[in-house]
């Protein structure tokens, strides 16, 4: 207790993490938020700046400013890195945290799936860190190619760009990458760009699994058009920085591999005393609440969470739809506990609502599952619900204002180099 | 020569060096631009970078799009290094480059005047780099503040904050953080307020030393009234990270100081075979020409140049105006010594035409020397200015958005902290 009211902690200020804390802001509680970064992150644009489209203010939204009206809320800046459920607390770089009710909603990062020579090499495309990074690096190699001292095959390796993964994060990116150097042929008067070449790797039959085979179908077609290479059935063994090789043993030399071919939940929730998935998610009862709680007061949603009931054959996958829909029963359920439910069959159960998929493959190209839809009138549809999505007004109309613009004049501000290594032969 | 066309090499891709640029790009010469950056940065609007109201790319603009149209210029991103006059060579981090002409519009970085303390722990206004440095440490010093465990006194120290320097970056500065501060105000609801202090520190007598005094006055006035404490006549003398030390004695413990005092030529002049001023520029004659140059083909402009004739008492100020001004005439000099002009009185004399000075104060405040104005008129003269020296059309068209947004409804987008450390006692 805390004011002598419930003290509710949060882990995480992603989309179930913000979601649960604007429902818990409206109670009589106590609410404190952890995060390591003092922002919210609109992932699914985090591609955009990856190529130069937004900033990162755009796609990064003070946690604070959701809760600005809400004096029980609290961001406690820290990274958690795991919870002791006999004492109740979360345990952090900052010092320890007690709670009444826990939630955990620490997130997805990268998966290599073991392979510490790709994890070192390759781009992660997670955080907005690594956003900047591909931004910096990508532009970068277009003025390291045209250096005048390269050898041909430098260069080609420069000027080759590998995308891993055929979700919506790969596909997207892939997209955009194609329409950032239409921009760059435009600047580069002495480079060659028929050595430029974009290649798509996915390991199973079909890009983006969530969608009718004929949209995918469709999405390939379009990124080929793009002058994408997409890789289908093929998968990556091993990078050491310079060259990509193959299951099937091609070797493919690159200085960039942008990896998006999976995501695992975060190491904390190792550490948080319950059974977790392969993928590191922790296992959570159809309630919500983390399995076999001994308290009964942790709860886990989105993407750190496994969910699955009886027909399912694999847990919920990890989007944004399920974390905030999650968010909704786990807030239900814990307000019940706080008011004296003691028979956990009272409490709620979680049913996802699956909302449809959609990704866009670049200007005025997308793909909508439900209705089945594709260009010009899908890449609105997107558009539109990403910007509901977006969190803060005055970000809409900034995003939409530079989506109006790029759209009208292909402009992108961002493609400045701003981390500098002086390393003469780089 | 190159393509059997005079070969102009420019070094710096600052006011100076893009006029310059732009100037040749029209002439029958291949043009090769070195900066050590892929980008031209607004430094008048640096300040906005460092206090959240704009984004990086809204002040970098790729050297590149300036010269989309133009085959006959080159960007070669590097760092120079020096030159050697003997050889017509361009020294720099990726090897030589010969020149028949040489424009050195290098720039300047800050002056610590040798206070090695000061340089280590204070952060300079120069680069894109170092803004955001400025943006991250100060939203990140209210989250460290506002954790349980900090005493008083450590809580103070960060919520004190220290500009050094009294021209337009400092007054900007200075101004900026105390209106940001008013929106964090709104978002730590556990930090007291009464806490945080503002310090302007000049060494002189007055502020903005280029306006007629009346404004000076104007300045300090709307400066407190923003509850800035504006300490002229004062010297610092070290800094060790903790406690900014002045030459009388006095101690003010804080983590923020923000140096803005004093500006010197980059280092590259030192290395060009010709005599510097104190500060580093190099001396220029009435016709641009590098003093002494050894083959009459070195012109230097703007910032690392030093240009004073005979009824002036100091070289003129390193502002922008000044370089763009050298620009037009280095260029025609030089045009003139193509065309087979041998003799040097022939050239043009520069003559420096002052337009007068401004600055702003804040939301809706401003100095403008000529015409004399202060207040709501000066601040939106000061915008159109700064939006019609902007590059590009998309530029401007972006940052005029984003300051009618931010003028409407307070919002600063770019409060993220990007480089987190994980110092958990930080």
């Amino acid at each position: 207790m805390v004011n002598g009211k419930p003290h509710i902690v949060i882990v995480g200020g992603g989309f179930g993490g913000i979601k649960i804390g604007q429902l818990f802001a409206k109670e009589n509680v106590e609410i404190t938020l952890i995060d390591r970064h003092n922002f919210h992150l609109f992932q699914p644009l985090l591609y955009q700046v990856s190529t130069a489209v937004l900033e990162t203010g755009e796609v990064a939204y003070p946690i604070r400013s959701f809760f600005r009206n809400n004096n029980n809320v609290t961001l406690y800046m820290a990274k958690a890195q795991g919870i002791d459920q006999e004492r109740d607390v979360v345990i952090t770089n900052h010092g320890e945290i007690h709670y009444d009710y826990l939630i955990l909603a620490a997130g997805a990062t990268t998966n290599f799936f073991g392979m510490k020579s790709v994890e070192e090499h390759a781009f992660g495309m997670k955080t907005i860190q690594e956003a900047v990074h591909i931004r910096n690096h990508v532009i970068h190699e277009f003025e390291r190619a045209e250096k005048p001292y390269r050898t041909p095959e430098d260069r080609k390796k420069r000027m080759t760009f590998v995308v891993v993964g055929g979700g919506p994060t790969g596909v997207e990116e892939a997209g955009a990458i194609a329409e950032l150097i239409e921009i760059q042929k435009k600047e580069f008067h002495k480079l060659d760009f028929n050595d430029v070449s974009i290649k798509l790797i996915e390991a199973t039959p079909r890009l983006l699994p969530m969608l009718p085979e004929e949209l995918q179908k469709h999405t390939v077609k379009v990124l080929e058009k793009k002058g994408i290479e997409v890789m289908l059935n093929t998968q990556v063994v091993d990078y050491d920085g310079d060259v990509l090789t193959l299951k099937n043993g091609v070797k493919i030399p690159t200085t960039t591999v942008i990896w998006a071919a999976g995501v695992r939940a975060v190491d904390m929730m190792k550490n948080c005393g319950a059974e977790c998935a392969r993928d590191g998610r922790v296992w959570i009862e159809e309630n919500l609440m983390v399995r076999g709680a001994v308290h009964k007061n942790v709860f886990a949603i989105g993407d750190c969470a496994a969910f699955m009931h009886g027909d399912m054959k694999r847990p919920l996958p990890t989007v944004a739809p399920v974390a905030t829909q999650q968010a909704k029963v786990a807030h239900k359920n814990i307000m019940k506990l706080i008011k004296g439910e003691t028979n956990p069959d009272k409490l709620d159960k979680f049913v996802y609502k699956d909302l449809g998929a959609m990704a866009t493959i670049g200007k005025g190209e997308a793909v909508v599952g439900s209705p089945k839809m594709t260009g010009f009138m899908a890449w609105c549809a997107w558009m539109v619900v990403h910007l509901i999505r977006l969190a803060g007004f005055y970000t809409n109309m900034t995003v939409a204002f530079k989506w109006a613009l790029n759209f009208l004049t292909s402009a992108r501000l961002g493609r400045i180099i701003t981390n500098i290594s002086l390393d003469p032969m780089k």
